[in-house]
């Protein structure tokens, strides 16, 4: 059952949200601090002793050769890489539509400036361990590299308790045009991405989800490369109008809370029968779940919900909780789309759960959590590039805005500056 | 004099440069918290009594009125106001250029989707103190958040030591279009942006330069807002072919070096007897040069110079090197443009000296240091927009798709997330 908040505080609702966010603990960045530290002066020697540690595998060579992809691959199951191509081509051509290109203004004669659009070289993406491993994540990090225009693309992960390959991960980076594979995890993995091994070249950004410890390292190399966002719990906001299933909506909102004991799901609704209703739905389909003990906990903990006054005021109330997913279940949802701010995806009308986004629409699924969304943005093509800006003057260029220029750097005591128009303009 | 390096080892280069970016001390780190701590729980209390502190001024009322911004812009010299008036219209050419459009994509019946990009609701600009400030930094920074469609534009500012604003500061804010001015400067200025006060409301993201604690409060406020980069000191690299003027070299070289005793000015050149005038030309200039202290100690410690076989060999050089501003004093730069990968602000020809992209020329001149040009980007309209992206399926369209996506749902043992699809195809 959600636990109800009453529609006069949405502030508390959000300081409510931010408690959730919890900061690494020095104790952990020190470890992982370590760690960063001896890979880069040890190299693969290091790698290998972490492997055996954490992962308690022996590993030879790091990199996983095609015999072994195609291999795994081979273990896939049919109806899996049909699905998994379908989403591929859906998600490449949502991001196709985000390219931008570099452009050229010519302002007068002999002055020409613009900006170009250039990939970024190289980008490494760490993708989990565990028993179920998500092969939607390798989609959502490589494409948009892969559109971006990356040339070398790069995947970390640790090896299975065997030494091997997930299968359906290993399906998935080749689907997604993943050029090397690394089994190697943990902050170690990353520290290999950011200074570079014997065996691995260092990479100019490292994007993909992972525990404390990848979180910790990624904060660690930060700024030696570029990193993606660093995810909080999982969350899930429904606005329902009285037309909505409330068995549609209890649906969705276990689809975030089966995540994480942390995740957090909330329904906006303009109808308290309707919230009745769905707080008999959750416990009915509770029963049933596999991750039964994670969903409750997560609904139990982080579960709230309001009864507002009208759609405007539950839209006001998203926009000021600004959360990952945001589903408009609700009749004709396209005049309330303007009225969203601050939500990192939102899914429009009564048949639009989440899911889809999570596997298959089109949309990336890596989004910003923790209230982010009021400044942060999915992952797309944009993290894959960076800009470099340029500028043409001709002499006679110079000498009509010459004097403009030394005005404004005399006014800021940068005489230096000054000069270099003047040496060019004669006048010293 | 430049020191030589010799050709055979730009990655000696980059390590020595890195070796100049320093971390922020946990002493600094420890300081600056405590300081965020206080200004969060006693709000303008605290801000009043840090500017006592730290500024030496005793200020009532933070928000600068109407009267005071009209009195100091009075104070400014005509020429320098339209001088900055014929910047601004530059700018702001260049950076419309860069505003990205939201998209739809319809991709069969019922299936449609898309990305919206959205203004920041409000940003704060940070505009340091001291005797020299720096109006153009102030268009910098306000032109591409006004081009964004930012409503809310707040900039900060220490008062100067008689409690008054900088007048060609306040000219500079009014002509960007700066909507709210506070005498507030330091960690207590960033911490009262991130966090409000009784007479600051909060904003979403903060941006501008200033000193190490400035830095160090951006960084710990990150992630409760956005923040810009933290810039390291500026650099140039300058490419130049046997045709450039070696004066005119010199002189750009020297209007980095002035910034900061740390700041890099880097020569390299297919031209040993060019390198030669060049550093007669250093020697002749820093004479007469109001900063010469500056100027030659940072020629001294961080000034280099390499004799390369070829314009190529320097271009990438230049790639290793990722400098935040680039000069091709070449006779034909366009065609060497393209070979250029990492570089924050490419300056083309003899006659393109940077400080003209410094004020006037139209492109950013907030760009990024230490190398992070590999990944990083100038300051853009991007840098004040978020995207949401939005996803909407038809009944129809999830039971033609549904199958695909449970598939990849069980594949990943999310159960739920398969039951929101199951749920509605009438399948359960």
């Amino acid at each position: 059952m959600l636990s109800e908040i009453k529609a006069d505080n949405p502030k508390q609702l959000r300081a409510y949200l931010d408690s959730r966010t919890s900061d690494i603990s020095s104790d952990i960045l020190l470890k992982v601090n370590e760690i960063i530290k001896r890979v880069k002066q040890e190299g693969d020697a290091a790698l290998k002793d972490y492997t055996r540690q954490f992962d308690g595998v022996e590993i030879e060579n790091f990199r996983v050769s095609e015999k072994e992809i195609d291999d795994a691959c081979a273990l896939t199951d049919k109806k899996f890489r049909e699905a998994l191509t379908r989403a591929k081509d859906n998600i490449t051509a949502f991001h196709m539509a985000q390219k931008t290109n570099s452009y050229l203004m010519e302002r007068e004669p002999g002055v020409y400036l613009g900006q170009r659009v250039l990939p970024l070289a190289s980008v490494g993406i760490y993708v989990p361990g565990g028993r179920a491993q998500y092969p939607s994540s390798v989609l959502m990090n490589v494409i948009p590299a892969k559109v971006a225009g990356v040339k070398r693309i790069v995947m970390v992960t640790p090896p299975g308790k065997d030494g091997r390959l997930n299968p359906n991960i290993a399906f998935a980076a080749r689907l997604a045009g993943v050029c090397e594979i690394y089994k190697v995890g943990g902050a170690q993995a990353i520290a290999a991405l950011a200074w570079g091994t014997e065996s691995i070249a260092p990479v100019d950004k490292i994007t993909g989800p992972g525990n404390i410890f990848v979180a910790a390292a990624k904060k660690l190399v930060f700024g030696r490369v570029d990193i993606d966002m660093i995810a909080g719990p999982s969350e899930i906001l429904v606005i329902a109008d009285d037309g909505a299933d409330p068995a549609c909506c209890a649906a969705d909102l276990l689809s975030q809370a089966e995540h994480d004991p942390m995740a957090s799901a909330i329904l906006l609704t303009t109808s308290r029968s309707f919230l009745d209703h769905v707080n008999k739905e959750l416990k009915r389909q509770l029963e049933t779940l596999p991750k039964k003990e994670i969903a409750s906990a997560s609904i139990r903990d982080y579960g709230r919900s309001i009864v507002a006054e009208s759609l405007e005021q539950c839209i006001a109330y998203a926009n000021a909780i600004a959360p990952e997913h945001l589903e408009l279940m609700i009749k004709d949802p396209m005049p309330y789309l303007s009225q969203v701010k601050n939500a990192g995806s939102v899914f429009l009308g009564y048949d639009t759960c989440e899911p889809i986004g999570d596997y298959y629409g089109g949309t990336n699924h890596v989004l910003p959590t923790g209230g982010t969304a009021r400044f942060a943005s999915a992952l797309g093509v944009d993290a894959f590039v960076h800009r470099s800006c340029f500028l043409h003057y001709s002499k006679k260029a110079l000498q009509q805005d010459g004097d403009d220029i030394m005005i404004l750097a005399e006014e800021e005591q940068l005489e230096a500056h000054a000069r270099a128009v003047e040496v060019r303009n004669g006048k010293n």
